[in-house]
């Protein structure tokens, strides 16, 4: 018997249903996915949390690469006249901008920034590299930090002063070329949120006041939480020549003419994490969607002195066995099986399997699902084949739960009193908008909710009039609060 | 036939052998593996110098993850006052440091870096997460980028004023475990430096002058490249308690009593891309060592109109078997073979295979390979062997011309005139030294050479006299003119 006792286990303390935003915190600090840094704002991504980033910079890197995207590294500092060149990118991120101090950099005579986002910086450089029509497409991905320094209140993975991401920056000859692409790496979002993080999202472009500064069009994937708020999880720009033309990015073409060129931009973030937690966490604490897990698997062995040996061979049996899913064996003395139970719960670890020495001597285990808490016997010569099919059945129950709660959320209305009582409700609202930025201004600073998206698959509406201003209005478009 | 011609290819202009300098950047611009940005010091990573970053991620990641290691990520700023509190770091930092404009922080009192390093940020944070022997070993590591605001005149790869690397920081509850580490880690290094890099580094330990700021040792591996300069291509820190005392890290122990933890750090850097063109290029360009190579086969048809498809077809027949080795067919257009040849040798991919209409009727290729330039007719149907048995062939070839040219270089001196003289030829130096800051100082005024480390298996020397102040010594020490 062990001399020492286990410290206790501080569990998640409030319901998600009560209060979602300390519910959020708890279960990130408390599963250890990050903690708060000593600098306003900032945060630091602990194992569990960084485990989740390596499995979509992995699972999307492939598919980029797949996609003859190729990745490089650009300098964290920028010149304050690049900044400029492009006058609507310039005046989107002045005030989030943290720059070096001046002494630091005494020859120069300009200010340097530290990157929010790389066009400028990586678009002087392309301008330099692309001469011909041969040099096209050039399709580039960094995945690094940036800082942007938020004003709004800050939340661990959502909103934080410094953050981590991808951002891809093609450029191409003909606009028919980077449209296509800018719509498929938003496919690949969806893909990443649909296969990986087992989030539901909508496919749809952004209002003129909620584009990217700079571009012609935004195209986002929006999530919706369990709060009723909508979160924009990934972006994917079409920039037209706005910037091809601030840096002089042109290229000979085959009719040996110059030619401005065409390019977009793609993101996504550690926000992505955020999402995951919000979407699948319970009060128990964190759920990782099955094919998101690095460890898909927990083996917690019953341990008594009698039949200790006999118990842990078999545990690492079955370790080696479901090594493809890089099970775990929790064999740490001084703490109870219940205990380890908890524990893993609450970091969300899919599946966990119970090994008693009855268990060993009638060749069987005990598999509990972590979204369920459903048990089941299965004999260990099969536990391969189903664990494999658990976790594909978990992944498509949460899918489908997540799909049913964003259709069940979705409410179609026509008055501004409709409107109103629909986002009272926490619904997500589709209504007829003009698109215009000043009425779009006006109805946030009235309700609070956005517009997050016009989706891919809404038809043109002809002669319907804006739910808020009353005049024409060609799109149903959806509103939301949001993070 | 083309109607367009290709671009002239411009190759190296210079040789190794007569002006190394040049020659290293014209291989790096030329094969565009970085450039120079446009911030002074700062550098762009293209995709063929990002593909042997990630070949390093990919395989020393996987490597310490076996050790238990997991990776995490924390802040890119850190405060003034966590620099100060190990006084020793930060004197030996200050001068480096970039500072964040004060005005963009305003909420805080304090001054913030950008990471020159992370020991500071990270042991405030392990401090608030160690509290038992139960939290330890902590092995924790981050690859990112870090800023050190070089004097000195920066070159690509080599020295920066930003690069990426990977720190290693892991704290243990004995001295022992946490030295023992120290040194595995450092194997680890080496282990990259002989299998990957084909480069072969000396072990050892660095003399008081040249250690980190705040170790009680540091270790290294050394390489040693053709124009007779030593370079530092990793170091692996003994920190003892210096920074758990600074830190205020502590456990309670099985005793049930407080104690301050052990530490060690540990890091490699984008350097080691330098050390690789350096030790391996030739006249015409980049060699990439086989194990680092992601495209270890470029493979060229040779294209007339009458066989186009033939030979097109059999390209893509050797491209899918030789899938594993991420072979590449260079189908362009308006280019020729020769001058798909010469670009390829610049950018160092390490087996060509030539396939023309009449290799492919003979059933066979010729296969070329980047080190020795020699040719061998191949048949087809046996490509996959003889390409897996040349790649190793070509690793073991390139490790020990270098690791003879190493050999070849030391020397062991026993007075000042045969140091001098032994410098002026460029050689490797082995000599007694008394290990005291001063003499070292001195030393390196009068002949620019510094010592480079201690060899792991150098025995102490009883009754030996340093070769420079004349006071006893005991090691036989290493020294060169380095990077």
């Amino acid at each position: 018997m062990p001399a020492e006792k286990a410290p206790k286990l501080v569990g998640i303390t409030v319901k998600k249903s009560e209060d979602m935003s300390e519910w959020y915190n708890q279960v990130v600090l408390k599963s250890e996915l990050a903690d708060y840094a000593p600098i306003h704002g900032f945060m630091v991504i602990r194992p569990l949390g960084m485990m989740m980033w390596e499995q979509i910079q992995h699972y999307f890197d492939a598919r980029i690469k797949s996609l003859g995207v190729q990745n490089a590294y650009f300098p964290l500092l920028i010149p304050e006249s690049f900044f400029k060149k492009e006058q609507e990118h310039a005046e989107g991120f002045a005030p989030e901008v943290a720059w070096i101090a001046q002494d630091e950099n005494a020859e120069s005579e300009e200010r340097l920034a530290i990157r929010p986002t790389s066009e400028t910086m990586m678009y002087d450089m392309y301008s330099k590299w692309i001469r011909s029509h041969r040099d096209l497409p050039l399709k580039i991905n960094q995945w690094c930090n940036v800082v942007r320094w938020e004003i709004k209140a800050t939340k661990l993975f959502l909103r934080t002063r410094e953050f981590l991401w991808q951002e891809g920056h093609c450029v191409y000859s003909t606009h028919e070329e980077e449209r296509e692409d800018t719509l498929r790496f938003l496919k690949e979002y969806q893909r990443v949120a649909h296969e990986l993080l087992a989030i539901p999202v909508i496919m749809g472009w952004k209002t003129k006041g909620e584009r990217f500064a700079g571009a012609n069009d935004t195209f986002t994937i929006e999530g919706f939480m369990p709060d009723g708020k909508a979160l924009q999880m990934g972006t994917s720009h079409d920039l037209g020549q706005n910037f091809s033309r601030a840096f002089q990015i042109k290229f000979s073409g085959e009719d040996e003419k110059d030619h401005l060129a065409w390019q977009n931009s793609w993101g996504i973030s550690t926000r992505l994490i955020g999402a995951v937690i919000m979407t699948h966490g319970d009060d128990k604490g964190l759920v990782i969607p099955p094919h998101l897990a690095k460890n898909k698997v927990v083996i917690v062995p019953i341990i008594f002195d009698a039949s200790r040996e006999q118990v842990m061979k078999a545990a690492a049996a079955l370790e080696k066995q479901l090594h493809e899913y890089n099970a775990l064996v929790d064999a740490r003395d001084n703490y109870s099986a219940g205990w380890k139970f908890n524990e893993w719960e609450m970091k969300g670890i899919p599946l966990r399997i119970e090994l008693g020495p009855r268990d060993v001597g009638n060749n069987q285990c005990v598999l509990v699902r972590r979204d369920t808490g459903q048990k089941k016997i299965v004999p260990l010569h099969e536990i391969k084949k189903v664990v494999d099919e658990e976790l594909s059945a978990m992944h498509h129950a949460m899918f489908a739960k997540q799909e049913k709660w964003v259709k069940d959320s979705l409410v179609t209305v026509s008055t501004m009193k409709e409107f109103e009582s629909a986002l009272a409700q926490r619904k997500l609202i589709r209504a007829l908008f003009c698109g215009q930025v000043d009425c779009e201004k006006a109805l946030k600073e009235k309700t609070t909710a956005t517009s997050r998206c016009i989706p891919l698959d809404e038809k043109p509406h002809k002669g319907g009039a804006c739910i808020h201003c009353n005049q024409p209005a060609e799109w149903y478009t959806l509103f939301a609060k949001a993070y």
